[in-house]
């Protein structure tokens, strides 16, 4: 990168191969996908920020706050997440004061070295919103006042964002419960569906789950079905699905710590469900009825058409003070170890050949990769490999994951990138990198005779537009 | 690749690194190694192919239809296996023209760029029988033609191709129960043992395989060995392991799910089989059993000297409704998980040193090379690293095992090159692209001063050709 | 690497990256970090060695006989450790002649191509001896009397080989049984604690380890304490951390097969030691006393401040013969497969988010690096992810250990690097190695756009030297 007095702008050729022979074949490459419009079929942005379309307040509230991987990031180095604003739910005080956030966040740039979030956050400031320089200790405030300035034009509303970013679609991830009151008004507004919600019954499936019994009173009332038994509340979920897919949804999203899919027998489904209510279910119950929902889903996917997506693999709040204090989402997920072959073969057994079903699966464990998704996406027709996820969405870990899948599942059976994210500036940064990077990938397959260079670019087209298009294609 | 209107000619440096330093070193590496003979010590090409020496009917018979790579990619994308010629064993119609099977190839191209297949079938296309250009939707039938005049010449009969790719030595994969009668007329007929046999046991020694009965009473016949204890069971074995070697055997080959070899008490042995007999085994006797057999495997190894192969952790027929349809071996074996170091204790334990046992080890699971097998295979001198298989059989899988196998293992507790295949024409395909990876491995040891030119060149003949000599010399 | 008649000197680039451009930012980095003093936290040379401070006699009891690396290698290709002078414990003769080992590790040479022992050897050799050319079945007498002649210079003696190395601070690995009255003796002759000790308590941990008994008996004696019951256990250990932290120890060393930390109940620890000491402990005693005394260590280091380093995942004397005719360390370790997120949950609930803790996790599973350490390292600050180790010390490793960890935990949370090493000699040629390959990465940073020059300089001198001294800064 280069910076001078009056401005600042970003290496053109960032995250592409160095070696000139590679990165000229893949400037080629990347000029035909680069500027291809946004697809972003995945992501946790809040809908209501596009229905108020307020302008954000300062530089803190925007990029520091919200930011889980960059307060876990400050955390790990000595901060709380309450010395970075995070609110606390315990009475422990947090700061308020947003400048001073943004110091703390700027002192310490250094740490995201060699980090996603660095190359975010540099193509963020650069290229959204034309900052002048990278942060440091020393141009912290005059960076504050220049993003309080910024950020108060109408230019940087959310809904212009969208615009600026030219994203033709973008999928939220809304609660089973929500009502979509908003993306039936942004719909209106839009003159189409451009925000589409997806499907999460987490909570629902998982009994378990610290708000099921009441999530389950809710799923009552929004549905209109008194899911009292356990076929009422299947009822429920598939009134929901149709709503969801009235509102534009394509695709419904599946977080569980297994990956296990066995069917359950109705009557202990029925058995489960009802010890549930009363709250006499054990670990046991909670695991077999998590694995017999996501079949239980997978049935009502090949029906209704919905996209299945499943990413298992992480557990949730490993620190329970951190838990305590700041709630969920603050960092201290973890991955484990996953299992897929086991775990999917009873779902794709009864769907996998199925053509009106579609299921996406997604993993922090890179190593299932070439062992196990990469074999089961390239057998299986139902089956689509998602793209890298979470701590895999980096430049490393992108390469290596075409590096480790392609070879045996092929480009076409991967679902082309989303980018998960609940940080709207930073979808044009992940975007991007995902296609420099897949630019590289492909170059090198070129530089080695391995792919001709027009091919290239064709993969590279369908991997930045054509494929999200088609795996989330409504099915059915 | 160049293409012109007259002929289609690969870039003599595919696969090769391509920064020009590397390549440059990497090229006289090739020069040493490209051209040697082939010794394929592991694969799976039907002896009576070479016996009966017919001309191969058409393309799709040769190339589409037994070609499981190439069948799961396409089934993938939606076909059947039926569409693409595959035989049913339940009725279902499917489809018998090959020029139609062909043409449905031709169209699909694109889903295998980045593949190994892709490079395969560029190399025996272009290099193999001199096809004019790649498969497209617009030369399918031209091609077809191409290749149904082609492989009516005598040069292209299955014989004439194993001189044609100077192939001096050819392992099959035989069941236990193999007669070996096209093995030794071929003997004959070549004036020494160039088509060698293997010894596959695997249905014996899984007593849930579901024909393990009827083999166990096939065994009794062709040993003359009256297999009705577990003691005469494995004197039928070793019976067969002789007839085996007197037709020229080096090895023995085994598939289990687990790489458990825990030796059996013999009365447990004893107890298993006769309740196997009798139907009354159980899982947890099956498991037992199986790694009880390895284990005894493991000491017949240790006394005549055949070289044990073990290549453990795919779960077979992963759908079942494929495998109703299609029967085995349909691209629907998924990879698991495989654990080593325990597995493998009890037979290292007993055999590991000893001079006259050799165990060659394969993995689908990459994550076990540096963790596992690299360091087994640089302390024990019985056991050699077995090539990337199946899966991994790859230009980025190979570049991953060097990387991650040779810090640990050395160069020469590997055990060379195996291809792995019952595609006769993608022999010479295979190697040829082995020993350009390897070429340019070295070549980045040279480049970075790790290695020596002299050297570099050195290995990659042992890799090429000298290490599968010693890796299958029998021992004892 | 040159050679001719009168001096071998190595590529000056070597590990460094061969691509022109990345090596010419590799270098400007290197030559930042290349020279600075060697701060080795974690290492095996014998702290008795620097006391006695005798010339060492000869080429195989410098570098042949002692080193596990080499003597395995050799002993994979068939020769035993006896042939290469490793001492046998059940009579068998060994060879004793060392000019006979020599030759026999001169003839070997080839079976290094590609290992690290390689290229530290070669440093060794080249750089700190000044050897006239690398080994070779030709040269190994000439080669064993020019070590004869250099050995016996003062100039080569231990303490003058640290000054010669620019080595500030070295740790040993000392017995908790350890007077430590050499490391006492040493910091009065050098003025201060340049030879720390670091605090190993594995064998008092392990219940099952077979010199428990004796060991808690001498634990009695050195400490003062009776430690009859397990709270005197604790109180005996807790001394022992005190005189090492007296003797300038900063660390304690745990190597477990598990990383199990589950607190056990007072009442429990207290029934396992019990029953312990009558010889009565079970299996399952035994892994959950080893869990609960990690915990325990984790809180008596959150107490006195002492650096925790943790790993675990090596299943120690594989090969049971080997471990009767040798003893322990012959070379035979083989890494498991490792979990740490559920593993280390307990430990960092209670201790990890507390300044006055430092734990440092090692890991022969370079799986676990993107998936589990690296999201740890990266939230909780007391922890920081340890350099590649044992069986990950190597170019490959280092680099892949970068490509996983960095972009999830950062540069900052890694502790820099250890050198692990019994072999004194091969100290600065690990360091440097290590420097090169960090100099490697960072220059693919800068190269690719993402990181400046300037901070890929800074970084570098922070992980060679600043980092290490931060993470083994004693807390509290």
């Amino acid at each position: 990168m280069t910076e001078d007095a009056n401005s600042w702008t970003l290496d053109p050729d960032r995250a592409l191969p160095a070696e000139p022979t590679a990165r000229a074949v893949a400037r080629e490459i990347y000029a035909a996908s680069g500027a291809l419009p946004i697809v972003s079929m995945h992501g946790h942005v809040d809908v209501d920020l596009f229905l108020d379309n307020q302008p954000f307040a300062n530089a803190s509230e925007l990029l520091v706050i919200p930011d889980h991987y960059l307060v876990r990031m400050l955390v790990s180095q000595g901060m709380t997440p309450a010395d970075l604003g995070v609110q606390t739910r315990d009475g422990t005080p947090f700061e308020t004061d947003p400048r001073e956030i943004w110091r703390r966040f700027c002192q310490n740039w250094k740490l995201f070295r060699g980090t996603p979030t660095r190359y975010w956050l540099e193509h963020e400031f650069a290229v959204v919103f034309g900052a002048p320089a990278p942060p440091s200790a020393q141009n912290a405030d005059e960076l504050y006042d220049f993003f309080l300035e910024t950020l108060a034009r109408d230019e940087f509303r959310p809904r212009a964002l969208l615009d600026r970013f030219n994203v033709e679609v973008l999928a939220t991830t809304d609660s089973a419960l929500s009502d979509l009151a908003a993306h039936r008004k942004l719909a209106e507004l839009d003159g189409g569906q451009r925000i589409v919600p997806t499907f999460r019954p987490d909570s629902l499936l998982q009994i378990n789950h610290r708000s099921w019994a009441d999530d389950v009173a809710r799923l009552s009332e929004v549905s209109g079905i008194d899911a009292g038994d356990f076929d009422s509340f299947l009822q429920a979920l598939r009134q929901r699905r149709d709503v969801f897919i009235a509102a534009g949804a394509r695709a419904t999203d599946h977080g569980h710590l297994s990956a296990d899919t066995t069917e359950l027998e109705p009557s202990q489904a029925r058995r489960i469900y009802a010890a549930a209510l009363r709250g006499e279910a054990d670990d046991a119950d909670a695991a077999a009825f998590a694995g017999g929902m996501l079949f239980e889903m997978a049935r009502m996917s090949a029906e209704d058409g919905l996209v299945m997506q499943l990413h298992p693999g992480v557990l949730r709040n490993h620190n329970s003070a951190v838990r305590q204090r700041y709630g969920a989402d603050a960092g201290f997920d973890i991955p484990v170890q996953i299992e897929f072959t086991r775990a999917l073969q009873p779902l794709l057994n009864s769907f996998g050949m199925n053509p009106d079903f579609r299921m996406i699966a997604f993993t922090t464990d890179e190593t299932v990769y070439s062992r196990e998704l990469a074999p089961l996406a390239g057998a299986y027709p139902a089956l689509r490999l998602g793209a890298p996820w979470w701590f895999l969405d980096s430049p490393e870990q992108m390469r290596r994951f075409r590096e480790s899948a392609v070879e045996t599942a092929g480009f076409y059976n991967t679902s082309g990138f989303v980018d998960d994210t609940r940080a709207l500036a930073s979808i044009p940064a992940r975007h991007d990198l995902s296609r420099r990077v897949d630019a590289g990938f492909l170059a090198r397959l070129v530089t080695e005779g391995r792919l001709d260079l027009a091919e290239a670019v064709e993969t590279a087209v369908d991997l930045a537009y054509n494929l999200p298009l088609l795996a989330y294609a409504q099915r059915a």
